[in-house]
């Protein structure tokens, strides 16, 4: 059996996820899709809109064969570890190929990136740190330094985009590590990553879709862009929490995080750094809703996002010691297989390059000891006082 | 002008608290009477069942002159040192004598008891260290090694009693310091401090108030042992939160402020210690409702006041560190005054031993941070947003 690899949050599985999970499946000829899914935190420094068991069901009800947990500590970093902690799981799968998401929509410009900067990294670096110091934001200090790598020529990819961003750091995790997983990219339909929702279409991003639906308070509103077995699973996440998941919700949690610490100590939390903690602090203090607090200490050089993962590690208790504690993914863990993924997993188990885990109970390891924290810490912010689930909630099973 | 000190929580002001208040200014022939008040966090390691102000308003309006707050340090503290930052702010306000109601109600055998202690300090200590040894709680070995101490005899401070054993520490505390106040005490009447409420009666503790207020759910129900101007400050305080204070409304905050934590991180904070934090984690990890959460921890030897005061610490952040760093009460925090509170302090504005803080933001000073800092986590608890309460609050004012 081959398998092809994507990198995923469905946060939630929308219509636009459907359309990239077959075409995986037609562009690599496989017969299985694996996907590495971010857990209860998400790279933009989310809380996850559903939990990860909930957008498991989805997965699996839509086409995925097997899902295993991207850790923490990869699903929360920036896009380059992110990616790296992604592909090396998905290899650790043994997957043949890995497919993703791209405005490009081919390949070649992927590569051809790629050897442009690894040729060049010392002025590429140079200039990004240049551009840094004048008060710009990283990403777009790497897309200044990029463009000025590239010039006007063409045949490369563009890095202005988002998707083409994750692509790179994909490709690069790949080429760094060795991989022979051979990489695909299928086209992006629709839809750019910020964009508002479009009611004549079948197409929205998840932040549009979670957006219309925060507005509209209703999920029937973004029906039309989630396909059926998504609006099943998500109703009934909704019915058992009252809600979905937001740091507007987990926001008096959060801020009792943030008020609880001296200003200074906030800075022993991961990606908390160049005295930000201190504008965090007064912010807290004054705003007693998430969307004015964020407001207040975002900046052209932080980033909602990157202040947003600050928050979630403020939030989750994860410090500089600990990220910096871990080097590569140390186990699989699955969190749902569909038939195919199970034979798939029968006729692979050998050639599986890490301890595949199927229960928290068996994940005695300080990274997926992060994982189960961050699930109860999840499980807090939406008002459950169930801390057991990480525990009893076997992998989903779609047969 | 002279005065008289006494140490109260007024958690509510009862009518017992009016009768030691005249009692107190009655015994001593003083023109005023200053009360020393804990603040937000009290001495049995609770939240305070009204805020600050709520209760400074209360002691006013029932003829207390003057009330400063002691400070979290001394507030959350076991007895001894409760009583030694008490007296050594009622010392540095000019009290002539302080006075305490005791079930003794005299204070020869305070007195005889503390130079007994004093002169066998040696053995006592020993006594007690032994008896802990054997898993009995503190409390218990202290007073069974004073008990071997006094034997038969009559003439010494009955240590079974708590108010006697607060009263011993408040004298022991003055001697120490060498203080030239005069300790009185009076006659505590009727209603033990755990004793339940008695309908016939008009005094209950308040133990046994907020006890009968929290399975009644009004405060008319307890209107009896009540003053009126209590009622009415204690309705206002009602509607401006929704709710009076107690672990049962602040546990959603203090459970993700253990389970946030890596167990053995918890011993980081005040008082936790011997292993106990591992048992505090798994609990809060088990319970959604305080209740539960106590009655699986608490034991012979961690008693539910210990405990409840490892929890306030967890819960502020209030470390061993900052515990060890403060020695002696720094700064006197005028929370509110009579007409003749407002005179005594004109007339004895140079006498005063330490700084006189009238507002917050003159409070640069490590302790009071740590008062300010419990405020906040004290309105956090409460569902307030407000964080400049602290700030914006003058002194009660009761002309």
């Amino acid at each position: 059996m081959k398998a092809t690899g994507i990198v995923v949050e469905y946060n939630p599985f929308h219509n636009g996820h459907l359309h990239h999970a077959r075409q995986a499946k037609e562009v690599s000829g496989a017969d299985a899709v694996i996907a590495v899914m971010s857990g209860q935190f998400l790279q933009r420094g989310e809380p996850a809109f559903a939990d990860k068991w909930a957008r498991t069901q989805m997965a699996l009800a839509n086409g995925i064969d097997l899902v295993f947990e991207l850790p923490y500590v990869y699903a929360t970093a920036q896009a380059s570890d992110f990616a790296k902690g992604a592909i090396a799981l998905l290899d650790a799968a043994g997957c043949e190929s890995f497919c993703f998401g791209s405005e490009q929509g081919s390949i070649d410009p992927f590569h051809a990136s790629y050897s442009l900067l690894r040729e060049h990294r010392a002025a590429y670096e140079a200039s990004i740190h240049e551009a840094v110091q004048t008060g710009i934001s990283y990403p777009k200090a790497l897309n200044k330094a990029y463009m000025e790598l590239t010039g006007s020529e063409s045949g490369f990819a563009d890095l202005t985009q988002p998707n083409n961003i994750l692509g790179f750091h994909y490709v690069e995790a790949a080429e760094k590590r060795g991989s022979a997983m051979k990489p695909l990219t299928i086209q992006r339909i629709s839809a750019g990553y910020h964009d508002p929702v479009d009611r004549n279409s079948s197409i929205a991003s998840a932040t549009g879709i979670r957006k219309a639906f925060f507005e509209e308070g209703s999920i029937e509103e973004v029906s039309a862009f989630l396909p059926a077995p998504s609006l099943g699973v998500l109703r009934a996440f909704h019915a058992e929490y009252g809600a979905f998941g937001s740091w507007e919700r987990f926001y008096p949690l959060l801020r009792y995080s943030i008020l609880r610490e001296k200003p200074k100590n906030l800075s022993r939390f991961s990606e908390v750094t160049e005295g930000i903690e201190h504008l965090i602090y007064e912010a807290a203090k004054k705003e007693t809703e998430f969307d004015g607090f964020i407001r207040r200490i975002k900046s052209k050089r932080f980033t909602r996002t990157r202040l947003q993962r600050m928050l979630t590690h403020i939030y989750t208790g994860f410090t500089w010691e600990q990220l910096r504690s871990f080097e590569e993914p140390s186990y699989l863990r699955l969190l749902g297989m569909s038939e195919t993924g199970k034979n798939y997993l029968n006729q692979k188990k050998k050639n599986i390059a890490l301890p595949l885990i199927s229960r928290a109970a068996d994940l005695a390891d300080p990274m997926g000891e992060v994982d189960i924290h961050a699930s109860f810490m999840y499980g807090l912010g939406m008002g459950s006082g169930d801390m057991k689930k990480e525990f009893t909630t076997p992998p989903c099973y779609f047969g």
